[in-house]
């Protein structure tokens, strides 16, 4: 099917991002929000992001290193080029519509992306309402990180039409885009949304099946979990555990360089999900007190300036 | 305490690799072997090791990709030093001493590392045997990759001089030393350890207690593990799930190309001694079938030329 109209269900930190990149590509883009309070939160992350959007094409016309996978093919753009990439921005962000009006958001819609809050109650309310609004032909995703797609479909009218496509934080730099469907999505709505990710600047990963966790955090989450475990049972620092990694696999980060940069609450929250987390004497209950020591002084990782390194 | 003269029991893989790098950096360095066939066998081992350390540096010259670690501080050198580098090699490996005399090899030892086989059985001979003839001063490290040096040290008559010093294949290039004590091993053995394997080119990476698999293996064989079973569960292609790791971790090598370095049939013993792994409805049995029909086919990683990739 042919993709045009992209309406993206929510505002958020990731909902803003996949509107204004939707837009950068060239597709007709409209953001369905909750209330008008919500209309008037969303525009200074748009604004925010136009800044960003602006400034690494920019910088790129003399440093080859702000190159962000999802702004231009390849880091060789000349200047005139990239003004004319630059206005693009512009043009895109002043095109999108903002509505909370159901007919006017999923009308026309050829492909709706939901991310709103994790919250199974609140997509559940949501699909309720918007589904019939929605085109016979509309794809309808879902962005949930921690909620599978057969959890969801029931609250649609369209279960081979819906499926998952999931993006990373800051989806014009980290441009993957996970797709995963449910047992009743057809190929060819599948399809049409691996083409859609790629028509926005995407690497798109096609999952076979559901997998909760999606490919990268069903490694990451073990992983890190791993050297989170080194620690809490004190087998080494923190700056030996990351050095063995990187000195041993070549890779640019050690485990608490990332936990850094997902956020120490993030990696609480994950562990303490875990039964054995209350019992003190279990690994899992060493990380959870051990991420709760740095949690309760304030270091949480890169976005508050210290977490298991300082950045300040 | 002051470490001149080394003794390494056993020429295999690494040790010839500890010896001939040892004796680069100005250590005076005897091979234990066990008997004069193994003593044949170690010197054509040692030859390739010496051809490699000298192109390795004649590269250098030219090339800074050329690089080890272990070899010189830093990529740039100049060319006469590199000559004297070279020299330095030759003369080297024309000093090592190889001998199956345990009172030559052992009787004036300041430190031993040992490099036989991985069996429990061999190790204790060894050390009945070899522990008698060394010096009161000496230290014994054990490069066992598999047996924690608390399962070792009862063999020996030094518990507060023996501990693990875990090298790396390929330790002119791959130049982590990972040093782990047991309960008995004293602070200022432990020391001169690290002292020795940064005098030797490594970087020493201190656990602060025992931990099978050490740092690395202990983050590897969980992750490893999660991008087998994305695969065993037919989750997504090795390409895809090798592709959402570097693209979300920025890392240079995904999983299936880490596990073809390895081996798969060491990532296929790991998963077999898992109890799971003889029930092929679990995710370890679905592993152990998956590796063993790559291994069938002759595809047992880089060394075979083909593994989950080509390299022919």
């Amino acid at each position: 099917m042919d993709i045009q109209k992209v309406t993206v269900a929510g505002g958020g930190v990731l909902g803003s991002q996949i509107a204004l990149q939707s837009a950068y590509k060239g597709f007709d883009v409209t953001i369905w929000l909750r209330s008008e309070g919500s209309i008037e939160r969303a525009k200074p992350k748009l604004e925010r992001l136009r800044g960003i959007y602006k400034s690494t094409l920019e910088a790129l016309k003399t440093d080859p290193s702000a190159w962000c996978r999802g702004l231009t093919d390849s880091a060789d753009v000349p200047a005139e080029k990239i003004d004319e990439l630059i206005a693009r921005v512009d043009a895109a962000a002043d095109s999108i519509k903002l509505t909370c009006s159901y007919d006017e958001a999923f009308g026309e819609a050829d492909l709706v992306i939901e991310a709103i809050a994790e919250v199974l109650s609140e997509k559940e309310a949501f699909y309720a309402e918007a589904c019939p609004h929605m085109a016979e032909r509309a794809i309808v995703c879902t962005n949930s990180s921690t909620l599978l797609p057969s959890a969801i479909v029931g609250y649609t009218d369209r279960p081979g039409k819906f499926l998952a496509l999931h993006f990373a934080n800051n989806i014009w730099k980290n441009n993957t885009a996970e797709v995963m469907g449910q047992p009743a999505t057809s190929a060819s709505a599948y399809q049409a949304v691996v083409a859609f990710a790629r028509a926005i600047g995407m690497i798109p990963l096609e999952l076979k099946k559901e997998q909760p966790g999606y490919l990268l955090n069903s490694m990451l989450v073990p992983f890190l979990n791993a050297a989170e475990a080194l620690l809490a049972n004190d087998v080494a620092d923190v700056e030996t555990i990351d050095k063995a990694w990187m000195l041993g696999t070549g890779a640019p980060l050690g485990p608490f360089r990332i936990l850094d940069i997902v956020g120490l609450s993030t990696a609480y929250n994950i562990v303490a999900a875990s039964p054995d987390a209350a019992n003190p004497d279990t690994t899992a209950g060493k990380i959870a007190a051990k991420l709760k020591s740095y949690i309760d002084a304030g270091k949480t990782g890169v976005n508050a300036g210290e977490g298991f390194y300082k950045y300040r």
